[in-house]
Formats: structure tokens, sequence, C-alpha cells
């Protein structure tokens, strides 16, 4: 409990963007979010008050910085489940917990567990040599897609293989990796849930997500054209599904839509780029819900506060010659009804740096504004 | 500049809630919001990354938090005009200037101003001895309005007084003194305007504002059944005042609606009770607008995002043997749609403590949903 204010305090493990939109929303809550950063030039340690230096795999600075919190959450699923567990057993209340988590940090727990709760995710199987590979492929077809049971993202790990591509690939004798029958897919689709310790669970409408070179460029939301009953389905899957594993805080299930239903992709247990719409686009935002969850407080109404809602990832690029600062005038000039959200972060090509949101009642005018904002951003210019 | 983000630092002379709510504004622009607090318990202290401790009547603290920001604002009007005038003329820019922020500083000058500029208010007069005031009295009737012409607000340096209590009041020699007539007012309205350096202004629709002991209390925006020629002549009469007296950043303008038309009460140069609503209620929010005024980014969309929206504030109460934390969740249980805003602050009675925002299509429902969740705030149960 911080003295000052009377109120529990939150401590999220990493700093990014999540972290970074999560202390913007937790100061109306009366918080002011603590975190563990690796590097003082973190998103989030640009903005927050009470930033602490260390490493999430270090057990000495987690245990360290977890005796100023109430609840501990997360930035990311990077922190090995064997020290988030010893966090739990030295008394502190850690959400999502190690059991929970450790269906977003490796890829065969959870086909493991959608497989047990008869939950539909595509054909799969854990595999550690090039034969058991190309067997798979013979069963379920070419290409295959294999992936590192741990640790990849956006797009890293993965692996699209042909037959041939299969038979010469190269597997790390260290690393776990999963290979999944590659599904013909009508879109992505993806729902978001938050759960509190109590049971409680709300979801927001589910959205549709546009990916390029596996990492996500655009979300919409509410997915266009999807009939209630597909909608209904996704929405009781991922409370199901968030109620069997145990989640606390927000959860991400990305799901392909195809000819004969949804399967689930991947899961994310925290804040997720598929959720930032809801900043604007929702009476409650996934960042203050996730907070609300933690806490154990009652969770927020998710209706949508425009008909459309999208969001653009604007992504590091040539930036036409133009710093961030020119760029940013010129779009707000050009846009003054586009909300611009950066995260304080250098510019690299490919480097998610913030997102655009629009809003309105045409969904055709909706994205062509985000995405029409979102290009000037990233090149400095139009295309 | 800050190198680590390349965006211009803003720096805000004050950490009260004003400034905790823009830093909460600034982060999704890539700010981080520099304040210049009396101490690490003030509201916007508790929040921000960047927080000098100092005083905003010492010229060596001011110079010093200067040095770090490209421009410099303020979260109060309590800053001597003579010492911003020393800062902008050792070279820093400072919005509100001094020949501005002056008229929001002192009523005497702001009514001169207003007379000047053909601009209506209620009659006036400097006033310096208790013959004086009585005098004003019998030519302008009884009651009349005494007011500080410095440094009064939420009540506090005003009086009301009858020809008695007139007669018998004692001036303060070192104070400067305005008397005003009394008008009979039909209601409280406010106009919040933003102007830009470039002259770029943007105004959200007008406003009621509710008063109980001098404090505000509860705001609804759009002001119920304004006609459309009201509210067109209090806009204008906005945005010609905030161009008159050189305005940059946002500018609250608080009028009474009279038999005979609008009057000018006060001004505030800084974001305002009276747009807190514009949080949620506003595409852009009063905060946000502040900072792309005062970094001369072009202003955001002033659109509503609801039909109505009603904003009470939560003043310190007797809490009903609940702290904060219980009281919270217990109105975040009952109320789901509402949005809370706290400010890290003790309670005292009185003592504005938070808001909260609520929104819809049925004016009273939502008023009733508003104060009835401030009240249980405020009460620590129901009255």
């Amino acid at each position: 409990m911080d003295p000052r204010t009377g109120l529990p305090v939150v401590g999220m493990v990493g700093a990014g963007q999540l972290a970074r939109m999560t202390h913007q929303a937790a100061i109306p809550l009366g918080q002011s979010l603590r975190v563990l950063a690796e590097s003082p030039q973190d998103g989030a340690a640009l903005v927050a008050a009470d930033v602490v230096i260390g490493t999430h795999t270090s057990y000495e600075d987690l245990l360290a910085f977890a005796a100023g919190c109430d609840v501990l959450t997360f930035d990311h699923e990077h922190v090995p489940t064997e020290l988030i567990r010893s966090l739990a057993e030295a008394g502190h209340a850690v959400y999502p917990g190690a059991d929970a988590l450790v269906h977003a940090q490796d890829k065969a727990v959870l086909r493991e567990a959608l497989v047990q709760a008869g939950i539909p995710g595509p054909s799969w199987s854990r595999v550690s040599t090039v034969d058991h590979l190309v067997a798979f492929g013979a069963q379920h077809g070419w290409p295959v897609v294999l992936k590192v049971a741990r640790g990849g993202y956006d797009g890293r790990g993965v692996w699209f293989l042909s037959e041939s591509a299969a038979a010469s690939h190269v597997l790390d004798g260290d690393r776990a990796y999963i290979v999944e029958q590659r599904v013909p897919i009508l879109r992505e689709l993806a729902v978001l849930v938050a759960r509190s310790p109590y049971g409680q669970v709300s979801v927001w409408p589910i959205v549709q997500t546009v990916q390029r070179d596996g990492i996500c460029v655009e979300v919409i939301a509410p997915a266009p054209e999807l009939s209630e009953e597909v909608a209904g389905v996704a929405a009781t899957l991922a409370v199901r599904l968030a109620a069997e594993l145990g989640v606390v805080g927000v959860m991400a299930v990305e799901l392909f839509e195809t000819g004969h239903g949804l399967l689930v992709n991947e899961l994310a247990m925290r804040p997720h780029n598929s959720g930032h719409w809801t900043i604007e686009g929702s009476r409650t935002s996934q960042f203050e819900q996730h907070l609300r969850a933690v806490l154990d407080y009652p969770l927020g109404t998710t209706t949508m506060t425009a008909p459309w809602v999208v969001m653009a990832n604007l992504l590091g690029g040539p930036d036409g010659g133009m710093g961030i600062d020119e760029r940013a005038h010129h779009a707000m000039a050009q846009w003054p009804d586009v909300k611009l959200h950066l995260y304080g972060k250098s510019s690299r090509p490919g480097r998610k740096l913030g997102h655009v949101t629009a809003l309105g009642s045409d969904l055709a005018e909706v994205r062509a504004r985000a995405q029409a904002a979102v290009s000037y951003l990233h090149q400095g210019g139009h295309p």
C-alpha cells in the first residue's frame, strides 16, 4: 500500500510501450506504475516516476523489485517460469501466475492445453529432428510451419518450409520446436479478454488483425462482416480459456478464421497490440482493464465509443529526412481527428515506434484515414 | 529537444492535478512532462518521471527549471508576472506570456481589458476604501460582490456584502480589491478555447457549470437547452478574447447567463476544471490540446464522443470509515461505465481529490449516474 495515496502499488516487469501505456492508464486510477526497466531509455522509464533498473532474468532483481509492490505483473512473457514460482512462494502476488503464463511462453504447452480443453487449433506436433519434420509434412501437407516453442515474436522464430527446405533445415539442438499444419485462412482475428482473481471476466468486440511480414500492421474493430455466431464462438472460447488457464489480467487470443471455423493461433497474457485501439475506442482500455484485473478491482465496461475503430502501427521507416517532431506536426495538421501514440523510441526500420487510431462511422474512410496518417509518419511524405 | 526522443520538452510550473493530467496526455504525444513541484507528494510529482523540486516564486528555481525545457507553461496562475517577463527576456518560450497571463491573475486588469474590448461583464470598480464600497452599492444595488483582485479561488477572497456588512467590512490595505454588481443569473456557463502561437484556435462545446459554496461540483457538456445563437456568441467571445489577449494554450472563460445575455465572470489560462470532461468526452482533451498549443503543433478535433457528458468533482468528505481503495472498488462494481480520476491526494473535507465522468444519450440518466458515483466515493456509502 502506498502510504501517500492509500492505494496498492502495481509493479510491472519490463518497461516497453505496453508498460508506458499502462502507466498512462494508471494515473487516473490514482496509481503510479512501478516499472522494472532494463535501461533508463526504455519507453516506460522515460515517463514513469518509479523506475527500478534491473533484469527480468535475475531473481535478485525481481525480488528487490517485488518488495515495493502489492502486485506484480508483466510487460512481456520473458520472465522464466521458475522465477515467477519462486516469487509466488516468497509471498508475492504475481498476475498472471506461472501456471497460466507458461501457456503464453511455450507454444507446445499451449497446444497441449488446447487439445485437452477441446479447443480447435491447427494440427501440430513437437518436433526435434528433421526426419520428424519431414514425416509431419508428408502426413499433413506442404508447406508446414516450424516454430521455436519459446521466445519467437513478430515473425521471428517462425519458418514456412517446403518439403525441400524442411529436409535441409537445421534444428538447434538446444531449442524446443513445434511444427504446425499450414492451414488456409480467410483472415486473422483476435479476442481480447480480461479476468480478475475473483473470476470476473470481460471481453471486447472481436477484431480483425492485418499482418505484414509477420508483424501486425493494422487492427480493425469490430472485425468486419463477422457473423454474430462466429463472434459468439470466439468470445466464449476466450472466456473459457481464460478461466481454464487461470489467467489474471488481459489475455489476447489470436485466431485464424478458416472455411471450417476458428483455430487458435497464439496467446499473449498481457495488454497486446491487437488491443491498442481500446485506448480511444472502448469505454475501458485494455491497459486500464489490466490494472483493474491485477488489482482485483471490478472490471470496466468494454462498450465501443464509435461504430468503427482502426489502429495502424507506426513502424520505423525512411523518415523522408524529417525528424519525428516535424512528421508529427504535419500529420496533426492534415488529420486533426487521428490520435497519435509515440512510444519514445529511436527509429530503426521495422521497429514499432508508435501507433495511430482513427474512429468513425464509415469503415472505408476510417481505414483510409488511419493508413494515410501512419504512412505519412512512416515515410515523412506521401508514397 | 530531448535527445532520447527527438521531441521538444515541455516544463510545467506547478505539479497539482492539472499537471498530473497533462502528464497523462503527454505520454501518447511521445512527451514526458517536466514538472516544477513544491513537494515530492504533489499529485503530478507522484507520476511524472522528470520532477524538479522548487518554488514558483523563486526566480532562481524557475530559471534552473527552464534550462531543461523548450517551452514553459503553468499548472496555476500564481507565478509573478515580473518573473515570467524575466524568463522571456532570458530567451525562454513561456506560454501563456506575462501580457496574457496577467488577465487571469488580476481581476481588475481583466475587467479593464473587457471594457476596452467591448465584451460585457457586470458593472465593476476598483475599490480601496469602505466609503467607495458603500457608494458603489448605493449606485448599483445591494448586495455587492467584493473580490481580492489577485489570489482568490474556489470561493476564497470573495464576499457577498449587504449594505450593513459592507459598511463594517475591513479592507486589507496591502491588497487590491474590486467590487462588482451582483447580477441575477440564470446559470453559469464556461467556454474552453485553445490557441497556438501560430494563432490557430479551437473551441469545445459550451458547458454548464454547477457551483456549491463557490466550488465547481458538476459540469454538463454541452450546456442543456442552450440556443445555437447564445452558444455562437459565447464561442465567438472566447475566440476573440484569446486572440486579443494573445493567449497561448488553453483558456477557460467563465460566463454568467442572464436574462440580458452573457457576462464574463472570470478567466483561467490553463487547463481548467470546467474542461475535465474532455478527457473521455472529446476527441481531443484539454490537456492534450494545451500541450499541442504550447508546442505550436496543429490543434486536434474537439468533437464530442457522446451526446451528453457529465463531470462531477470528488471532494473530500466523511469517507464512511472506508479508505479510498475500498470506496473505489465499490464504485467500480456499481458503475462499471463511470470513469474515475483520482489525483493522488490525501483526503481533507472539501478538497478536490478527483472527479468522475459519465457519458450517454439521456442527460438525466447520465447526471444521476455521475452524481451517484461521486456521492458514494465522497461518503463511502449512499446518502
